[in-house]
């Protein structure tokens, strides 16, 4: 499974794989893909710095990346009390009711608010930037910086470029991807309609190979949304991408340990392990803008009639932070607040990620037999 | 490009084309695919027999199929005139003025008022049955039947064994496709999401597979929704698909002459010439059913505020069904009532079907040299 894309990063897959967890992501650059770390966690440069040294250790010399989510259009920025001030009092009671509704526990005593808005404000993932680009140079192991909302700036392209990393940028749309190469971007990452997260409207199968034919001469293009087997990888090569991004597929991986209670599967992981792939929502309500999430009594409440409309970008994730965070925090399966794709449904064990990684490439090696048995 | 299939059938390529136009399923049949002839337009039996012998005269001895509309559970069936009762004065209201305000004429004086309801009658798919079973028995050219709600019933599908006709079913889902299967259907259309006409949630990328797993191992899986390119059938093909199921892609052949007006582009294919892959909408406006139709000035008047809710199937269809006759009799491209999928972006030119399916061919197999090029 080569394509120009894995020899120029010098891995054995071209297999992208974005997600939060260090060990994760380490872990599916030590199996020959390329793990991507999601920054959006770390709410302060210092707990990245330590995430990444971490990385290093964890990787052992392998080549990875990092994902930030810096909004292509400056968003409202101010301190957290200048953006609490346009949240209306309806919403938060919305969301307090509704979590009180579901049983969802305060947060424990002491224990810090996850300010989680704050990986949203442009100025923190320009810290994240900063923080990646320092290692990137002194270390040379960081080769990517991904921007999940659209282009990067300027300054923030030619930084990667200068510290020898390679940049991209999410598209969900054609237009998106043509704007994306006109600012620089080396990379198109063209996620459909099924995948989790942020998506447009636009499925894998239509979108891809548009997004191929659009910029595929000059920027090589990753297949996102709906990536979970062998298969799907091969149909990504068959559309005309160059590798696969894959992101839900990687949160029932063994070494996914962020939020997990004891030895066994965390909560999050037991809700994942049981959902079908008819079992997740494309809504407003995670950040201000679409993203497709698990099904969940949460999401269910945000459908109901008396539910406000969900707010723009950032203040939607100002509003339910803490939310999060208490859910996070207790222990019930059926309300959570997660993105996942529709590819969940794929996910029944939890595996480590060598094994998942082993598993794709031989799938794939097998969906190649039988294109070349038609012949 | 050659699959059990494809061999089974004694064709060419597995490609499997759906189209109301008996000239393009005629053509598909003639250039080496299996042409498939939607009958849900034919009022009267004698309409359909008329179009399968003309068929017949087209096809040259080669195969062809017939796809009816029979829902899986017998819906309110009676005479126009009780279902007509049915349906709100608002709903009627609301529909005649829609057509005012987007200058609708109304249909010529004496032309008969198309009631489109009737084909989505159970009675009406059956008298289809006969007629194609008839012709079947007789001629023995028609070796598939495609139902395109649910399973249908026992006495259906042996009655088309008895005629040597496979039966076919289109499932949005994989417990869809497991009671096809147990319900005695020798072929699943798994349809996507970004499909055309009636969908479920889950889109391509991610079903198809799924029901591969699900039933591939006793009915071989067609793969519909968002295919037109010779990369999205390769696509198919490694996703464990036995062919491809294409609809939308040849609306804009050549051979379709449905609703034209002189010799150049119809009214309806102007329209989906101009259409990219984010110009549809899914909506129950179209039959009562979830349906992927073209994005126009008639959809977006039932997305107004002001709309009511669509009615159940049948009375929909009844409901819109003089309508959808005025709209196409009118010119105005941008007021189109149309099941079109998410690959109308792909639809740019007026192309004979043999040149589409020359085309689709030779796409296929660059996909699969690229694809070996990976190993």
């Amino acid at each position: 499974m080569k394509t120009q894309l894995s020899e120029r990063f010098g891995i054995e897959y071209p297999i992208f794989g974005f997600t939060p967890s260090e060990d994760v992501a380490a872990a599916i650059s030590r199996a020959g893909g390329l793990g991507v770390l999601g920054c959006v966690r770390f709410n302060e440069a210092d707990e990245l710095d330590a995430a990444l040294d971490r990385m290093r250790e964890l990787t052992e010399g392998k080549p990875f990346g990092v994902d930030v989510v810096m909004p292509a259009k400056i968003p409202t920025e101010g301190s957290k009390v200048d953006l609490d001030a346009m949240i209306s009092p309806e919403h938060r009671a919305f969301v307090e009711r509704t979590l009180d509704d579901l049983g969802v526990p305060p947060l424990p005593d002491g224990s810090r608010i996850n300010t989680g808005v704050l990986g949203w404000l442009h100025s923190v993932a320009r810290s994240h930037v900063d923080v990646a680009m320092k290692h990137a140079g002194k270390y040379g192991q960081i080769k990517l910086i991904a921007n999940a909302l659209g282009s990067p700036p300027d300054d923030v392209i030619a930084l990667a470029h200068q510290n020898g990393v390679a940049v991209a940028a999410l598209a969900g749309a054609t237009e998106h991807a043509r704007h994306h190469v006109q600012a620089g971007v080396d990379i198109v990452i063209a996620q459909g309609y099924e995948g989790g997260g942020h998506t447009g409207e636009v499925t894998s199968m239509v979108l891809w190979p548009e997004i191929v034919d659009a910029v595929g001469d000059t920027a090589p293009v990753l297949a996102a949304g709906g990536v979970g087997s062998g298969r799907q990888i091969a149909a990504a090569i068959a559309l005309g991408a160059q590798g696969v991004w894959m992101g839900t597929y990687w949160l029932t991986a063994a070494e996914y340990k962020l939020g997990a209670r004891g030895d066994g599967p965390s909560t999050v992981q037991e809700a994942l392990l049981k959902a079908t792939s008819r079992d997740t929502v494309r809504r407003r309500i995670y950040s201000g803008k679409p993203a497709r999430l698990l099904k969940t009594k949460w999401t269910d409440a945000w459908d109901a009639p008396d539910a406000p409309e969900p707010l723009p970008m950032p203040l939607q994730n100002l509003l339910v932070g803490e939310a999060h965070a208490r859910i996070s925090s207790s222990d019930d399966p059926e309300v959570i607040a997660m993105p996942a794709g529709q590819i969940v449904g794929r996910m029944n064990a939890i595996t480590p990620v060598a094994e998942l990684i082993t598993d794709l490439a031989a799938e794939y090696e097998a969906a190649v037999a039988r294109l070349d048995a038609t012949l």
